[in-house]
């Protein structure tokens, strides 16, 4: 028989892949299961993207641009340039979501064997698609005592060698919620312009930031022009994760180039996806103050609710819609699988998702979750409900 | 500055693009250009998938299954079914185009410096496919003189190496239209069982059959179960190739286990161009009659009204809408950008694909171009007049 590719028996499983059939078990079973485990808003896509969608009249279904059409990518320019991100057209790329942009950029700038720097916990398919391009990645740890801040430069320095080619951030942070200070943007500039690396900045999440706090962009860094790429995407910003449609900007010509043609071997963008996302620019400001002002309440309910438990230390999260919490328990994935296989409250349980997955350093977050605050605040309320009374019975 | 991957500066160009911008500014300039370059066809992409997506009823545009829903694969397994390829939901992943099936399937069986063998010419993206991998394409050619038939077995055998993961073919194919014989598909059996090899058929012109001839599928080969990949879109077959949906199928677990989880780490498929995916399903037989009654007018047309230039050789596809012709001309490169740069006949011209990017042995097909039949009838016979025109003023 054939044999798999040591790179693809390398790939990670998703880390809450495995809980799945533990879910579905239980909800034949008749038990009501809440998803606090994914990023999957709950939120209402704007009504102009749906709308595009519904009344185009398109006839046959063609290829786009490879990198997008010009009207989106210059549509998608005026959005930054408000933003204080001053790129034009061409700094664009459109890709198939977030995780394409994110693939390309790896792409380009990467050999195998080369390294990239994440401070950890990360985003978990960070680990995927540095796997599926046979790049190492070496996590900085960021601890929750800190509420998640960036690591020392020291912790970074000791750990960039010949290989390394990137330090990559996730700004606001998904699993972490945190949100860099602009003190902290510039103190990695200090160190990927004395090491020559680029600086990849996911910012999938820049426009959930709160708290009267101000997102920094790593694209609007002066001096940072040929380190910078941003990773970009509609999922989050929209509520519209299924459309598939992200985007790389950076003003490294040399960078765009080459992920261009990454862009052109797989032909195109989704085209109806394109359609809803360039209509989705036209979404008034009240749609996202309504959302903010949604999910920061949110937010204090689940990071109060959970400060009642007793042995619960939590992360306050300043933006994104996610939070880390320590558990009294030894094995988060022990217990994210007892919650589903074995217990329930009035025939309710909650999915999370264990935070082993985030972190690249073995035993690491194993008494941690990630919860994501993406349900209304009255299940929000009973999830924690839900989890208290499922500790009690755990620890007993 | 941070510097650029040696595969990202590996990456091709696509062989089309740098014509690109002279045919731009000869429609600044008022001339008219067919585009017989790509394989983007005027076809009508089916009203039950248009109108799926029109009637949508969708608020929150969330994720789909990675691997694409379980009732979009089974609907997906049935059509197979009918067409004498058993193979159940569980043996299928849907992907984002042909594209990722092939991005997936490479990563899933490859290693860096791992070789594939593939007939060429071939599929120029191929090539981008391999270079993002770090796989090494080992051509084997096939010849215009035999139409493109699967080159000898002699030839194959001579360039297995204990790196040689898979054989690679296209059928029908893409550039050549060739389609294989049941013959041609059980030599290669011989061979991958004998070397231990992935067989991956890329089928995305499966229903592009001409003359009475039978697709054969490598997924009704038996005994060639763990070794056979099949690659498919509904890019071609229902002419949406902006939905960019395709799939991986194969009933070897261990394979899709591991392709699996390349899909996870990207998240979802596009939800919009899945629910017009499922619903083009439905498409009536009628619709399929009349394309390929369409496509063999256009190929009996082009073909012969090409046959009549002095100096042109050209091979008749069984299959797909593409065929290889051979011109009095040196360097086709040069000529198809004369073509757009320096030539119109009453203000027209036509731009076609030098083949020489469809091979990977340097200096093949120097002479010959790629000719994509997807336009009408009327149009493709103005086309060769403008080529015939333009033939005799090159050479003179
Ligand atoms: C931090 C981060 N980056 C990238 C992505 C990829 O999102 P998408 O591919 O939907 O744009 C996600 C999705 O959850 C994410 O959380
Ligand atoms: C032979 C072949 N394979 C795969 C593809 C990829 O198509 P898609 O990604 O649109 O499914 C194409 C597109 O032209 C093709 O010609």
């Amino acid at each position: 028989m054939p044999s798999i590719s040591h790179k693809g028996q390398a790939m990670p499983e998703s880390p809450i892949r495995k809980l799945v059939p533990y879910a579905e078990a239980a909800k034949k079973n008749g038990t009501k299961v809440y998803h606090l485990n994914i990023g999957q808003p709950d939120i209402k896509t704007p009504q102009v993207a749906l709308d595009a969608v519904k009344n185009n009249t398109i006839e046959v279904l063609s290829y786009a641009r490879s990198e997008g059409s010009e009207e989106y990518r210059e549509k998608l320019a005026a959005y930054y340039q408000k933003n204080n991100i001053h790129v034009g057209s061409n700094d664009i790329i459109a890709t198939t979501g977030g995780s394409e942009a994110l693939l390309f950029t790896i792409g380009s700038i990467t050999d195998p064997g080369d390294e990239i720097i994440i401070p950890e916990p990360f985003y978990a398919n960070y680990n995927g698609f540095s796997t599926a391009s046979g790049v190492k990645v070496v996590p900085v740890i960021s601890s929750i005592d800190d509420n998640f801040a960036l690591p020392k430069i020291e912790d970074f320095e000791k750990l960039i060698t010949s290989k390394t080619k990137a330090i990559l951030i996730c700004n606001p942070g998904n699993p972490t919620g945190y949100l860099y200070s602009k003190e902290e943007i510039e103190k990695l500039k200090q160190i990927v312009l004395k090491h020559d690396l680029f600086l990849i900045a996911d910012e999938v999440y820049r426009e959930f930031a709160y708290d009267g706090n101000t997102h920094h962009s790593v694209m609007s860094e002066e001096g940072l022009e040929q380190n910078a790429i941003m990773i970009d995407s509609v999922s989050k910003r929209y509520s519209m994760c299924g459309a598939r449609i992200g985007c790389i900007v950076s003003k490294n010509q040399n960078f765009i180039n080459t992920a261009i043609k990454f862009a052109q071997a797989r032909l195109s963008p989704p085209t109806y996806a394109l359609l809803a996302s360039e209509a989705a620019l036209d979404t008034p400001q009240s749609y996202f103050d309504d959302v903010i002002e949604e999910y920061v309440e949110r937010r204090n309910t689940l990071i109060s609710e959970l400060q009642k438990i007793e042995g619960v230390k939590v992360a306050n999260p300043k933006g994104a819609f996610y939070c880390i919490a320590e558990l009294p328990v030894d094995d988060t994935d022990a217990f994210a699988q007892w919650l589903l296989e074995k217990f329930n409250d009035n025939n309710e349980t909650v999915m999370v998702a264990p935070a082993g997955g985030f972190y690249s350093t073995a035993g690491e977050g194993k008494n941690q979750v990630r919860i994501a605050y993406v349900l209304n605040k009255k299940d929000l309320t009973r999830c924690v409900e839900i989890l208290k009374n499922a500790l009690n019975q755990y620890n007993s």
